[in-house]
């Protein structure tokens, strides 16, 4: 992980819920961040998204605060109090406006957070504010919930040849994550774009990748992605999405925010495998992804693949619950390289035990054609799924017993 | 079972893939039945779907033939066939009109049906017609596939002071069926009503009954329930659904439905407990029903169910990711007669510990009340789904394997 330029990080333990490991994770920024976010649409949003919702609309960051075990969702006034001492603190030890305070919360939903825990900490990370390596290692770790590894990737792009750093951690193990909730995602980089620039790219990239994955077909109420921009690059201010110059850092960013998304994916609880699924020949995109998440959400897709089983009749199960136009007749699926059906029923050269062998891959991939359109990009979608197995009933079951 | 006046009934053994069990039914009518249906709404029917839904126009059935083991879907121009020779082979030898014979499959998607094993079968059938009690429990048997126990269930009404007769039975483990897909079900009478007059009051109580219930999600492509009405009783003719006189009817045809829907749900696989879910305060039943589908199709909320575990976190989850208007501060939800939110918060009385003991109940209810409309039968909706346990996705995972 490349440490960005204009970032400060401190950890902590400060005893929510876990013991022996970090639980609260502080950042910085040298001088005002640009800043864009996406958050859960849930109705019953946590009272960190809630405060993140009305922050982000002034697009500048000085601090990020994200604290494990604890989701401060569903938690009332109580968490509206929370929030606000929360940033309060920080707002006087730095100091700073709180509009330019970002917090995050994962954990149980329905429990009070003991905020007093993180306002009594907030001092000491203050003091321990680093910008290494080593700080970045341990922020992605202090954010960890259920998941079984950090998630973090770095990249390297040119805007107008200045040289700029993308440094990207998430966690979660899907939508929402069994034990836990909650997905959380933090890019940093130090490109000098505006807030509003950066929202739109946020946006555009978010669809094809952390909002085109799904473990369990669950949403938190604390999914979060936000992307800081510390401007210590020093190019000139961009302040348009849609300029030239920025393709190169579109495509860094977009490699990021994919990267993470898949890590996730993979460690879905008691997942073995990823499953790859694109969607071709839709209306548009929209329905392409319904189509993708028919299948890719389908309990019955899942465990099969779990399985190695080739049982397709499943995937053509669910094209046809997906409420997508389609018809069999023009209905191809592909299991890798392997086409399974033609003319409303089976192909021909159907070969099952070709396609057994092939399932026992760690990466799978299924490819539907709807053929009701013509192939452009405009009219599919990719999404990323894992498999579905007793490790992820167990865990989940289990789960505060 | 109670035998139904002017039905006849014969199963066997054909071969299609079950050994030592019937595997093949078939009803016959004395006289033309009145009849009605209700089909999968999957854009990729079977084959026999296709065909009851071009035949339930008209309104009359002779015949009835449901073969167990292969569900005869995404099979192609061969699946078109093989329907119309069963329907050939059955009017010949009856004889009657091929358009007042029903037909339905249940098993495996995508495998060409060996229908000469049916045709075969046919006129063995037809010298063994009877209409005693063994002959009907045998017909719900030997249409069951992954099914532990078959479903059945008799109740008497008046109508015009006769004495009505309704017996259904039903075969199934969710929405799809893990192994072999489909729920079917089907319900003779020997009331003298009329076809749409059936069909209005099928379709009603279908929204209340089979569409209302959810083992994994997943919607087979080959959903079938029938309502056949001999007109044995000789009550007079009633034409219109809503004539007061079908009230008792009614209710014995719901009371029915809804023991078969709950009877395939409690028999889901590795299914433990039947959750009962009931959303009121919704602006319609539509949304409401919406919201009770989120709960009762979330992994997390199931899974917890399994473990007896109170976390009522995932429920309040569920209900935000449903894409129906809702707040925190109005949401109250209930599990059995315990309240465990208020104000947007954990109930003050909530007792974690109590809420465990009532889960390791067979039956649990969950209620939820939005609170953003007035309590009313127009904007409330209940469903029935069972616990996510280890079993199911064994069953799923091992299929065909």
């Amino acid at each position: 992980m490349k440490p960005i330029k204009g970032v400060n990080i401190a950890t902590a333990n400060c005893g929510i819920k876990f013991k022996n490991r970090d639980d609260l994770l502080l950042v910085t920024f040298d001088t005002e961040a640009n800043v864009a976010g996406v958050f859960t649409s849930s109705s019953m949003p946590a009272a960190p998204i809630t405060w993140c919702k009305n922050n982000i609309k002034h697009g500048t960051a000085k601090a990020l605060i994200v604290n494990a075990g604890n989701a401060n969702a569903f938690t009332g006034k109580a968490g509206e109090v929370a929030v606000f001492k929360t940033a309060e603190k920080i707002s006087e030890c730095l100091p700073c406006d709180t509009s330019q305070i970002f917090i995050s919360s994962t954990g149980v939903i329905g429990e009070p957070l003991k905020y007093e825990l993180i306002t009594a900490a907030i001092p000491h990370l203050i003091e321990n504010l680093n910008n290494d390596e080593e700080s970045w290692s341990k922020a992605s770790k202090a954010i960890m919930t259920t998941d079984t590894k950090p998630k973090f990737i770095s990249k390297t792009c040119k805007i107008l040849d200045k040289d700029i750093t993308l440094t990207g951690f998430a966690k979660g193990s899907g939508m929402i994550q069994p034990n836990m909730a909650t997905m959380l995602g933090y890019i940093f980089c130090d490109a000098n774009i505006s807030s509003q620039a950066l929202s739109v790219i946020l946006k555009e990239i978010n669809e094809d990748s952390f909002n085109a994955i799904t473990v369990d077909s669950d949403q938190s109420t604390n999914d979060t992605v936000l992307l800081f921009a510390t401007k210590a690059s020093n190019h000139a201010f961009i302040d348009n999405a849609h300029d030239d110059n920025l393709a190169d850092f579109k495509k860094a960013l977009k490699e990021i925010m994919l990267h993470l998304a898949k890590m996730i994916v993979v460690d879905g609880e008691g997942a073995t495998k990823l499953i790859e699924i694109t969607v071709k020949g839709a209306e548009n995109k929209i329905q392409a992804k319904k189509v993708a998440f028919s299948i890719g959400n389908s309990p019955l897709v899942k465990t099969a693949i779990a399985g190695c089983d080739p049982n397709w009749g499943r995937i053509v199960m669910a094209v046809g619950k997906s409420e997508v136009a389609s018809c069999p007749e023009t209905l191809i699926v592909k299991i890798g390289d392997y086409q399974l059906t033609q003319n409303g029923a089976k192909h021909p050269d159907y070969n099952e035990d070709a396609v057994h062998e092939y399932l026992k891959n760690d990466k799978v991939t299924i490819t539907i054609d709807l053929g009701v359109h013509p192939h452009e990009d405009s009219k599919q979608a990719t999404i990323w799924t894992c498999d579905l197995n007793d490790g992820n009933i167990k865990i989940n079951k289990d789960y505060r017993s």
